[in-house]
C-alpha cells in the first residue's frame, strides 16, 4: 500500500498492489526482470475513456439530433481536419525554414573559417566559432524543455501512450507545442544528432487535439463556445488525424502517416475516420510542399517538393541497360543485413535504456539546470567530434566518377547530391569525404549516401558509424526535443553504404550502392524503433518507389524479429521507463487460463440510485475511483437486510445500522464524517491502510479476498457447490443499475442537483448535456468544493446521470476476450456481472453484488463490478 | 411468412418478417424505396461468425497450448500467407499471359489484314475473323460462368459480402477459382469491355480461403490432416490476405491491397494481421513483377516491371524547366472533373441498375443458355463497335511532336506508347486516332491517353467516351467474369484528356495532358465505384508518384459525395440486388433513438443444460436458428412451476404437464414427435405458421410481441410500472447460462454424446476439440440424422459444450451501441440479457428470460435473449 502515498490527486486505485499472486502478476505485466524492478507505473498518468456515456441528458441531445444537424457535424469535422493539416504543414514550414537558415549560417560562416584557416593555421578559432553557436542554440532549446518538461524527447512515446488510452499530463498543450517546435528548432540547428521527425509528429497532435477545442488552459483568454468536440472521444479522432499529420509533414508520407496513427492508436477500423486522418495528412503534406516550392524555388502554386525530409530519386542512369536498383540476389544480403540492423539496433536500445535509467536515478533528482548542463556537454563533445573528424580523420576521394556521370540525366539529383560536398583540404577534383559526411546537415548526409556516385572510403564509414552511433545513442534523452528518425537513418545508412563498398570493390558484384544505403538505413532503424506497417510505408513513401516496397518490407520484418529477440523497441523502452501502463496489442496465452473473475478488484465501493450529499462527499473524498457501480439492494432479504444508516434506497427509507462486512466500510465514511467539512481527507488513503485491520467485518472480507482463486460456484448438480458458500449468506445481495463517473458526481455536488427528504426525486434541478460537460478536460476536484455550501441532509438522484448500459462481462470470460473487449472498444471502466442463478442447490437466488475496482495492468482503472448471484438456503 | 418456402435450408430465421412497424422497418435497411420493393435478403447466404466458443473442450486445446506452440502457430501463418502471395501471383501470371498471347495473336491477325485490305478493299472478310475470334473466347467463357454461375461479375461485391460476413455459397469453392480465372481470361481476350482485375480480387480471396485449409469440396481427394486454420475466424484472417494479394497482383499496389482488405472487410484493426496481410500483398506483387520480368523482357532477377495494371510514369521532360505535373490551378479543375466524374458515374450506375434488374426478371428465370446468348450477344456490338469506330471515325493526327519529344529523356515511355498506334488509312507520319484507342488491348489506350504527347481530336475523344460508357455499362452483368476498373479508367481518362485537350487549344493554358486524363479516370472510377482509402491509394501507387496524392484524393472525394447524391457505388448496388444483408459502417442517426429491447426477437427457443434427445430433435427440426441460449429455471418458484414434462432440468427432475405461454411451443414439439423419426418435417416452418394462432397460450405470446414496444420497466420509485406487469407473472423465470450453436447440438447426437436417465451426467463420452470443429465448414444437417439410431429418451448434457460467456447487451443499450459491438466484434449471436432487479415495487426479484431470436438487416441471425427480471408479488 506504500505506493498509496499521495494518490488522492491520481484518480486512479493504487491500493491491493501488494496482495496479488505471481500468476496475476504476470498478467498485470509486472513481471519483476532483474533490472525493472524500480519501474512502477506513475500516478499522475490517467486513463481516456472513449465509451459514449448514454444517461438521459446524452439522450437529450441525441432525441435533438437528425440527419441534417448530423451532417453539418460532419462537415465541421471535415473543416477542422483540414485546418490541422493545413497548421501542422506551417508548422513544418516554421521549423523546416529556420532550421535550414541557421544550419546554412553557421556552415557558411563555419566553413569559410576552416577554408580560410586551413591556409593560416587558426583552425582553433574556427572550433571555438563551431562551438559558440551550437552551444548557444542547445541552450536555447533546452531552457525552453525546463519551461515545459514534456517537451522534451521524441514525443512518439507520449503520443503512442495517449493514443493507446493513458493521457501524460501537459502532453497536448499549448505551452508544450510552443516549448516543442521552438526547441527542436534550435536542437536540430544546433547540429546535435537529432532529428525534427519525433517532433514535428507531438506537434502535429497537439494540433489535432487543441485546434477543434477552441480553448486553452495555458492561455486563458482562448475560449470560444464551441462546444463539439470536447470529449475524449472525439479528441482522439483529431489526435490521430494530428499526428498522421505530423508524420506525413515530416516525410511527406501521408498515407505511411495514416498507417501510423493506426498502427500506434486505433484498436478499431473507423473508415470514416480514417479517410478524414488521410484528407488531413494529405493537407499537411502538399501545404509544406506548397509553401516549400513557393518559398525555397520560388515556384509558387507547383507542389514539386515532397516532405521535410526525402530520400531523393533513385535511378539508374538510362543509358545503363544493366543497371537494376536490386535483383533477386540482393534480397540475401538485404536479409543479413536486417539481422546486422536488428543487432545493432538491440545494442542501441541497450544502451540507451541503461543511459535513461542512469538519468532517471542520477540527473532528473538534481536540480534543473543540471540537465541544461549535460544538452550542452554533448553538445559540446558532438561538436568537437564532427569538427576534429571532418579536419583530420577524411580521406581525399576523386570526384571524377561523379561528374561523369552528371552529364547524364540525372543531372538535377546529382547537381544538388554534388554541391554538398565538403572539399577541406583536398584539391584537384577530390573531396574530404569524412568532411562531407559530418559537415552538413544530417539530411544532406543521408543523401549523399544515397546518390553519390563517388565512394566513400570502408575506413570512413565505419569510423562515421561508430561515432555516430554512440553519440545519438547518448543525445537521445538529453533534455532537448530530439527525434531519432533521421540520425538512425544516417548510422544504417552509412552502415549500408559500407556493405555496398566492400560488395563492389572486393567482390566485383554490379550493385546500386544508393539501394544498399537505403536497406542499411531501413535495417538500422527497424531494430530501434521495431515500427513495421507504417515504417514500411513512410519509406516507401519517401522513395517514391513503390519497387523497394519487397527488399523494405523484408528488411524491417527481418530487424524486428532479431531485435525483438533481445529486447523492446526504444519506443517502447520509453513508454515503460515513463511508467505508462500501455495496453498491448494482444494478450499472452496464458491469459487465457484465467477468467474476468480471477482479475476483478474485491474492493467494492458504490452508491444507490438515491444518496444523500454527505454520503456522497464521502465516498468521493475517501476513494479515488473514477467511476461507481449504481445499484440496488435486492428487498427478498428486506426482513434479515433492512439496515443502513447513511445510505438510503430507492424508496427513501432509512436504514438504521450497519452490518457486517459493509460494516467497515460505513465506518469509515463515519470518520470521514467527522471531520466533514474540513479538507484532511487528502490522505486518508494511507490512514485507511492502518484503520482497516482493526475493523470488525474484515475478516469476512479477507475471506473473500483469499476466494477470489477458487473455481467460481458451479452450475450443474455433479459437482455441488461445498458449504463454503453459506458464508456469503450474509453479505447483501445488490443489482447493478449503471456507472456513474466521479466527474459527474462532483458536477452535481457542485450544481446543487438535490431534493430534500420530504420532496420527490422529480423536484430535483435537472441538468443539461452541456452543462454536464461543460468543464472538459478539467472538472473540477471534489476537493475543490466548498462544503459549507451543501446540505449534508440533501439528496441527490443519480439515475438520470448515471450509464444505464456499460459493456458488461460474465466473471467466467476469459481475461482475453474481456482484454478484447476493453481495448477494441476503447472502454476505461468494464463491470463484471453475473447472472448465474444456483437452483440446483435448492437454494433461494438472490443477488449479490461484489463490486471489484482493479488496477490491472492500466491505470484505466478497469472497475470490475462482481454482480454475484448468491445462494440462501430456505431452510 | 411466405418468404419461408424452402428456408429450412437456410438455418436463419426467417419468421416475423411481416410484423415489423414502420420503424423497425427502417432500421432493418428495409425501407421500401419505389423501385427495391422486390429485393428481399436471400436465404440461402449464411452469417459467419467470428468470435470463438470457449466451451470445455476449447479450453483443454488452450490449456495445452504455451508460447512455443503459439509462435509454431504464427510460423504457420506467415508461411501460409506467403504462400498465397505467391499463388495469386502466380494466377496473375497466368491470367496476364495467356491474355496477352490471346490479344496479340488476336490484333495482329486481324490488324494486318485491315492493313492488308485497306488496299483490296476485303474489310468485311477482316471484320469476320475479328467476329469469330472474339465470339468464340466468350463462347469459352461464358460456358465456364454457367459451370459456376457466381464466377459471373467482378466478385468484388461477393468478397466485400464475404469480409463483411455473409457467406454466398460457393463463393470460395475451388471450381468458382477454375471457371473465374480461365473465365476471365477469355472474357479479357474476346475483346469485350471488362478487366481482369475485379476478378482477380477474387481469386486471390479464393486462394486465401482455401490454401490454408488443405481440403477440397470441389475435389474431394485433397483432404490433409491439417486442422489449424478450419474456423470462420482464421478463415476470415486468409480471405483478407488473399483478397488484398489479388488487388496488389492487379494494380501493383500492395500497401492499397492491404488497405482495400482493410475497408471492405475490418472492423477492427489488428496489427500483426495487417502485417501479414501487407507481407501477403507484396509476396504476391513481386512474384508477378519476377516472373513478367523474367518471361517479358527476360530480365530474371529483376524486379522491374509493376502489377498487371500500371499507369507508366508521369514525367515532365527534362528541358522543359516551366513543366509542372499540376499546378494550384489545375486543383480547381481537377474538382469540377471530380464533378463530373460523380455524376457520370451515378449515371453509370443507375443505368447498370435498371439493365441489372431487368436481367433479373428477364433473364435468369430463363434456360441457361440465354446467357450464353446475350454474352455474345454482347460480344458481337462490341467487335462491330471497334471495327466500325476504327476504320470509319477516326482522324489522321500528326505523330510529329511525339517524335520530336522522344528524343528526351522518356525515350522509354515514349517508344513503348508509339509502338502501340495504329496508322488505319493514316500515312506520312499520322496516325488514327479512334483506331488507336479502340483498336488496343484497354491497357495500351489507358497508356495512350496517359502518356501519348501526340493529341487526340476532341470529337473522336467524345465519340469513343459515349460509345465506351454505354458498351461497359451493358457488358457489366452479363454471365462472365469481368472486371470494372479497366473500362472505368478508360472512360474517364478519354474524358479526361479531352477536357486537357480543350483547356490547352481553346485556352492556351500550360498543362500536362497526362494528369488531366489520370484525374478524369480517377473521377469517374470514383464515381463508379466510390471507393475512397484503398482506391486513392491503389492510384497513387499505380501511378508511383506520392505527389498525385492529393488531386487524386480530392477528386475521388468530390466524385464520391456528387455520386452519393443520387445512388450507392455500384458494388454496393449489386450486393443489394444479390439480397446480401451487409452490415453498413455506422448506424443511422435514427438507431440511437432506439434500445436492444425495440429490435429484439420476441420469439424464445431455447434447451435446458440437459436435455433430452428427443427434445433436443424436436427442436432443432422445428427451428431454423442457427443457436440457442442455454437456461434453467429459477426455482424460486417451482411451487407454482415444477412442471414440463420433455425438458429436465439441472437435477434431473421430471416435470410433468406445461403450463401456460411454453405449451404452444411444447405442443408443437410434440406434434413433430409423432413423426419421428420420419424426416417430413423439412417444410414445418410453413405448417407452424397455419398451425400456431390455433395454439393456446397464443394470447400471451401475443401480448408479448405487442408489449415490445413499451417502454422497458423503470427501475426508480417515482414512476411506478403499472399493473400490466403482473401479467406476466405467470412466465416462469429463467436464468441465461450460455449459448450452443445448432452445429454443436447436431454433432453432439451424431455421436451420441448422451447419457441414460439412471446415469450421472459424467458417464456421458467427452467430445474433443477437433471432433467437434472437424466437419468444417460444412456441419451435418439434423435432417441426415438417422434418428432410428439414437434413443430419444436419453439425456445430452450440452453444458460443457456451450459457449458460457458469449457477448451480451442489457436490453436498455442503445441500438447503436447494439451495432457497434456487434460489427466491430464480429459477432454472429448476441443475446440480450436483462439484470435488473425491481426491488422498488417491493416484489419478490425473480429472473424471466425471454428468448428473442430477431432477424435483423444481416441474416446473422442475432439471437438476442432477453433476460428480464420478472417481478412476482409477494402478496
Amino acid at each position: 500500500m506504500a505506493c498509496c502515498g499521495g494518490c488522492l490527486c491520481c484518480h486512479c486505485c493504487c491500493n491491493e498492489g501488494d496482495i496479488r499472486t505471481p500468476e496475476e502478476l504476470t498478467i498485470l505485466g509486472e513481471t519483476r526482470e532483474d533490472d525493472d524492478d524500480e519501474i512502477l507505473p506513475r500516478k499522475d498518468y490517467e486513463s481516456l475513456d472513449y465509451d459514449r456515456c448514454i444517461n438521459e441528458p446524452f439522450l437529450e441531445v441525441l432525441e435533438g439530433l437528425d440527419n441534417k444537424k448530423a451532417r453539418k457535424y460532419e462537415a465541421i469535422k471535415w473543416i477542422l481536419v483540414f485546418a490541422i493539416g493545413v497548421s501542422t504543414g506551417l508548422t513544418g514550414l516554421f521549423v523546416d525554414f529556420f532550421v535550414r537558415l541557421f544550419t546554412q549560417l553557421k556552415f557558411r560562416l563555419v566553413g569559410q573559417s576552416v577554408e580560410d584557416c586551413s591556409e593560416k593555421g587558426c583552425l582553433a578559432l574556427s572550433l571555438l566559432e563551431f562551438l559558440a553557436l551550437n552551444m548557444m542554440f542547445i541552450f536555447i532549446s533546452s531552457v525552453l524543455v525546463l519551461i515545459e518538461p514534456v517537451a522534451a524527447g521524441s514525443g512518439i512515446p507520449e503520443i503512442k501512450s495517449y493514443l493507446n488510452g493513458v493521457k501524460i499530463p501537459g502532453i497536448v498543450r499549448l505551452r508544450t507545442f510552443i516549448c516543442k517546435v521552438t526547441g527542436v528548432l534550435f536542437a536540430v540547428a544546433g547540429g546535435l544528432f537529432v532529428g525534427k521527425e519525433g517532433p514535428m509528429i507531438h506537434s502535429g497532435a497537439i494540433v489535432g487535439a487543441g485546434l477543434p477545442q477552441f480553448q486553452s488552459i495555458t492561455f486563458k483568454k482562448i475560449r470560444f463556445h464551441f462546444p463539439y468536440f470536447r470529449s475524449d472521444r472525439d479528441k482522439r479522432d483529431f489526435v490521430s488525424a494530428g499526428a498522421a499529420a505530423g508524420v506525413a509533414a515530416a516525410f511527406g508520407a501521408p498515407i505511411g502517416g495514416t498507417l501510423f496513427s493506426l498502427e500506434e492508436g486505433s484498436s478499431f477500423w473507423n473508415q470514416a475516420l480514417t479517410w478524414k486522418v488521410l484528407f488531413c495528412s494529405m493537407s499537411a503534406t502538399f501545404t509544406l510542399n506548397f509553401f516549400r516550392s513557393g518559398i525555397n524555388f520560388n515556384k509558387w502554386g507547383s507542389f514539386q517538393l515532397p516532405g521535410l525530409l526525402n530520400f531523393g530519386e533513385f535511378k539508374c542512369t538510362d543509358g545503363d541497360k544493366s543497371c537494376h536498383l536490386w535483383t533477386a540476389v540482393d534480397l540475401a544480403f538485404f536479409v543479413l543485413m536486417g539481422v546486422a540492423g536488428g543487432l545493432l539496433g538491440a545494442l542501441f536500445n541497450c544502451i540507451n535504456k541503461r543511459l535513461a535509467k542512469y538519468r532517471m536515478r542520477n540527473v532528473h533528482p538534481k536540480a534543473r539546470f543540471v540537465r541544461v548542463l549535460e544538452s550542452l556537454l554533448v553538445c559540446m563533445v558532438t561538436t568537437l567530434v564532427i569538427f576534429m573528424a571532418s579536419v583530420t580523420l577524411g580521406e581525399c576521394r576523386d570526384l571524377v566518377s561523379t561528374i561523369n556521370n552528371s552529364t547524364s540525366t540525372q543531372g538535377s539529383v546529382n547537381e544538388e547530391v554534388n554541391s554538398t560536398i565538403r572539399r577541406f583540404f583536398c584539391y584537384n577534383n577530390t573531396y574530404n569525404d569524412m568532411a562531407t559526411l559530418f559537415f552538413n546537415p544530417q539530411e544532406v548526409a543521408i543523401h549523399q549516401l544515397f546518390h553519390q556516385n563517388a565512394t566513400f572510403s570502408p575506413v570512413t564509414l565505419s569510423l562515421f558509424f561508430v561515432l555516430y552511433f554512440f553519440l545519438s545513442c547518448w543525445t537521445y534523452g538529453v533534455s532537448v526535443p530530439s527525434g531519432l528518425f533521421v540520425p538512425s537513418l544516417l548510422c544504417g545508412a552509412s552502415l549500408g553504404r559500407l556493405v555496398a563498398n566492400i560488395l563492389k570493390i572486393n567482390f566485383h558484384m554490379q550493385i546500386y550502392s544508393g539501394t544498399f544505403a537505403l536497406i542499411g538505413a531501413a535495417a538500422f532503424l527497424g531494430g530501434v524503433v521495431r515500427m513495421t506497417i507504417s515504417l514500411t510505408v513512410i519509406l516507401i513513401e519517401s522513395t517514391n518507389e513503390i519497387t523497394y516496397g519487397l527488399p523494405i518490407m523484408i528488411t524491417l520484418m527481418v530487424a524486428k524479429w532479431t531485435g525483438d529477440f533481445f529486447n523492446k523497441g526504444i519506443y517502447d523502452i520509453h513508454i515503460h521507463l515513463k511508467g505508462v501502463p500501455l495496453l498491448e496489442w494482444e494478450t499472452e496465452v496464458e491469459m487465457d487460463k484465467l477468467t474476468a473473475s480471477d482479475i476483478m478488484e474485491p474492493n467494492l465501493t458504490y452508491v444507490y440510485p438515491h444518496t444523500r450529499i454527505q454520503s456522497l462527499v464521502s465516498i468521493l473524498r475517501t476513494t479515488v475511483y473514477h467511476a461507481f457501480p449504481v445499484v440496488t439492494e435486492n428487498r427478498d432479504n428486506e426482513k434479515e437486510f433492512m439496515k443502513g444508516n447513511i445510505l438510503i434506497s430507492n424508496n427513501i427509507k432509512f436504514k438504521k445500522a450497519s452490518v457486517l462486512t459493509r460494516a467497515g466500510e460505513q465506518r469509515r465514511r463515519c470518520q470521514s464524517m467527522k471531520s466533514y467539512p474540513s479538507s484532511e481527507l487528502r490522505h486518508v488513503c494511507d490512514e485507511q491502510v492502518a484503520v482497516e485491520p482493526a475493523e470488525e467485518g474484515q475478516d469476512m472480507l479477507q475471506q473473500m479476498l483469499e476466494r477470489r482463486h477458487v473455481p467460481y460456484p458451479n452450475l450443474y448438480p455433479d459437482q455441488s457447490p461445498s458449504e463454503e458458500w453459506t458464508m456469503e449468506e450474509r453479505f447483501r445481495p445488490l443489482t447493478f443499475h449503471g456507472l456513474i463517473l466521479r466527474s459527474q458526481l462532483v458536477n452535481l455536488l457542485i450544481r446543487g442537483v438535490c431534493y430534500a427528504e420530504n420532496q420527490s426525486s422529480a423536484s430535483q434541478p435537472r441538468l443539461s448535456h452541456s452543462e454536464m460537460t461543460e468543464d472538459y478536460p478539467r472538472f473540477p476536484d471534489i476537493h475543490d468544493l466548498d462544503l459549507a455550501l451543501l446540505n449534508p441532509r440533501m439528496i441527490v438522484d443519480v439515475t438520470p446521470y448515471m450509464n444505464p448500459c456499460p459493456n458488461t462481462v460474465s466473471p467466467n470470460t476469459r481475461v482475453s476476450q474481456v482484454f478484447n473487449l476493453f481495448r477494441t472498444m476503447g472502454l476505461r471502466h468494464l463491470p463484471v456481472v453475473n447472472a448465474v442463478g444456483e437452483v440446483s442447490l435448492r437454494l433461494r437466488g438472490t443477488f449479490t453484488l461484489h463490486c471489484f475496482q482493479l488496477k490491472t495492468e492500466s491505470t484505466s482503472c478497469i472497475l470490475t463490478v462482481h454482480l454475484h448471484n448468491n445462494g440462501f438456503l430456505v431452510a
